[in-house]
């Protein structure tokens, strides 16, 4: 495949777009073998077809790396009572809250599960995402925690798009385990992740370390585990409150913390130092109606790579919008667009440990946006508003 | 058109969904002729062909009452300056800010804007709107604020979609106006209307008051030239302030009032016994930063029906998307799914002057939205995620 006359935002430099105007892609296979200014092209590639594509933006396809789109029911129902008037305490009386999500998952036929899947990965397929990231974490038992893990698998099988798994165990105590998250963490989460694994449905173990969910201690034996299993790590971290969530996550070498807003400055400094990024979640900042803003200023500063993401769940952010995460990103915590962008490309590769996605230049894969744009400023600008050309996915069209 | 096997969302009450079970709708051309529970379906209507949707919501088609969205050229770069630092003064100074989309909307061809109006509103037709109103103002000159409302008829000639327009011309004070507005009031803006409704351009009057464009005695004289035309008039009116623009709304009887953000009981008062609608904007809301929340309970207790719009502009909301509007009102301004539902529906229609649309009753326009929910509250709580089924304009699926 041989693409012309595009704007290739290639998102390969540190800071900025990575601009090539008058650009030219070659493909083969679902490799990227050069890019450049059409003048420049290797005179053995110039005998291909070429695809015009009339001066639009090209950049890498779209990666969301922290979404939770595997899920029983929704929870409408709920958003409704609260606007009504009813309080939190009578929802959790009455079976609402994450909850109701889970009872939702654990009797959802793994078919209804995935054909419900299927209409946010298409969404954002249709937005031009490439690659998605899929949590468990609505089982709480080992039986629901592999069906979803299953479900995510069957999406990449089903549609043109690469799905990475985090596996989510440790997201919530349930009710069996009431005031005995120990008891939880040792007797289903760790056996359920080494059940995962040995099914190969564990790319990277996650966790949901607050106050609300489980304390640093629970996380790091959950840790220990991933670490003998041969996994990566990853966190939900310092999202309603400080309790060391970040700085655990930076001794264990982990890809990302996300959420983040209540992290400090000598967070973003361990951070920088192991190398983890950022994962800024603007839907859920959102719908919570959060005050307290991650500290980009302190990443940036530090190094730290920021990613965005939709946290696409049914609770606290039913967003199916990559776009529109972009948009928030900017609108709610400042980033510029160009950062929000490397966001949703480069540093979301790299917060899901994939170093051949997220830029377009050699070697990468040919996961590609077409965008009915010219200036990348533009995919974060507008609201609810989608212009996407065409994808290429692994140098398919 | 014979519809069954529908959860019809009538939006006939004056609170709630008005939602009837098991439903059909008899449609003859382009109108509703029978609503009600298919068990009663009277003899004549049943020999039909049935469309059976499945169990499926259907709502009034959406009615997005407040765009600008006929206009030149976008505002991506003076939004990425904005969030890399360049301070607002210096973005004017560089001829930014509504000064570059007048600038843009006076040279654009009537053809490139129409083709890029098109764009806009076709997100909205994705999305199930059936109405758009339509609203000069980026012309500020008598030849560009025609040749917008030209354009903006031509919408509905090309699209399936009722298209209301709105003479804006009191929007802005043009720079060769600065220090003039009562100049540019009577010099352009008056004699520019009624050129604009002698060419049956016109199907409302509006105005921009505010400290930054026109107060209260010139919007007088706007209004008391719509009058004289015999021509209904609606306000952008307590945005950033409070300088009596909703009062004066109130007592021109007018549709609307808009934005409204800082009004206060006495205007929301006032605005009950004029019988105008309150169009509320969230996505300008959201884009500026704005924190003062509008005065919905005082709203509520006045009686003064609200309504819900896109705000559609490439400066403060370059939103497309009426469904994120429906999830903003509800989020940021808290009205109940079903009072934000309404006010893209019933009441979007009110403020229109429109009296036989957004609702789903005998005799009304058959406009309607069939949607890939049960719930009508799902329509608000999703964030970015369009469930259209399909859309039913004027009885034509
Ligand atoms: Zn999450
Ligand atoms: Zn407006």
């Amino acid at each position: 495949m041989f693409l012309t006359n595009a704007r290739i935002a290639t998102m390969t430099a540190p800071s900025g777009y990575g601009m090539i105007n008058d650009g030219a892609i070659v493909i083969e296979g679902d490799r990227i073998v050069w890019v450049g200014v059409l003048a420049d092209v290797p005179s053995d590639h110039e005998t291909q077809d070429a695809t015009d594509l009339g001066g639009r933006l090209v950049t890498p396809a779209l990666i969301d790396c922290h979404t939770h789109l595997v899920f029983g029911g929704n929870r409408a129902g709920e958003f409704e009572q609260r606007l009504e008037g009813v309080s939190y305490e009578e929802i959790a009386r009455s079976g609402g809250g994450i909850v109701s999500t889970v009872r939702a998952t654990q009797q959802a036929s793994p078919d209804a599960l995935f054909c419900d899947a299927l209409t946010r990965v298409d969404a954002m397929i249709a937005e031009g995402v490439s690659t998605i990231e899929v949590k468990s974490g609505y089982g709480l038992d080992r039986d629901t925690e592999l069906k979803m893990l299953r479900v995510a698998r069957r999406i990449a099988d089903a549609r043109p798009v690469t799905v990475c798994t985090s596996f989510l165990g440790a997201h919530a105590v349930p009710p069996e385990f009431a005031g005995n998250a120990d008891g939880y963490i040792d007797q289903v989460c760790i056996p359920t992740l080494q059940a995962a694994h040995a099914e190969g449905l564990v790319d990277a173990v996650d966790g949901f370390c607050e106050g609300i969910a489980f304390d640093t201690d629970q996380i790091a034996r959950v840790f220990d585990a991933a670490r003998a299993l041969g996994l990566p790590v990853k966190l939900h971290a310092e999202q309603l409150s400080n309790i060391g969530g970040t700085q655990l996550a930076a001794r264990y070498g982990a890809l990302s913390a996300d959420h983040v807003e209540y992290a400090n400055a000598a967070d973003a400094r361990a951070m920088g130092q192991a190398g983890s990024v950022a994962v800024l979640l603007p839907g859920a900042f959102y719908t919570l109606h959060e005050t307290q803003m991650p500290p980009v200023a302190a990443f940036r500063k530090a190094g730290v790579p920021m990613a965005i993401a939709t946290d696409c769940n049914p609770g606290s952010s039913p967003l199916a919008s990559p776009l529109l995460a972009l948009n928030m990103a900017c609108t709610l915590f400042r980033l510029t667009p160009a950062e929000a962008l490397a966001g949703l490309t480069r540093t979301a590769a790299q917060a899901l440990g994939l170093s051949d996605q997220g830029q377009i230049a050699p070697s990468m894969r040919a996961d590609l946006a077409v965008w009915n744009v010219t200036e990348p400023a533009e995919l974060a600008y507008r609201i609810g508003f989608n212009p996407l050309h065409s994808r290429i996915f692994g140098g398919t069209l």
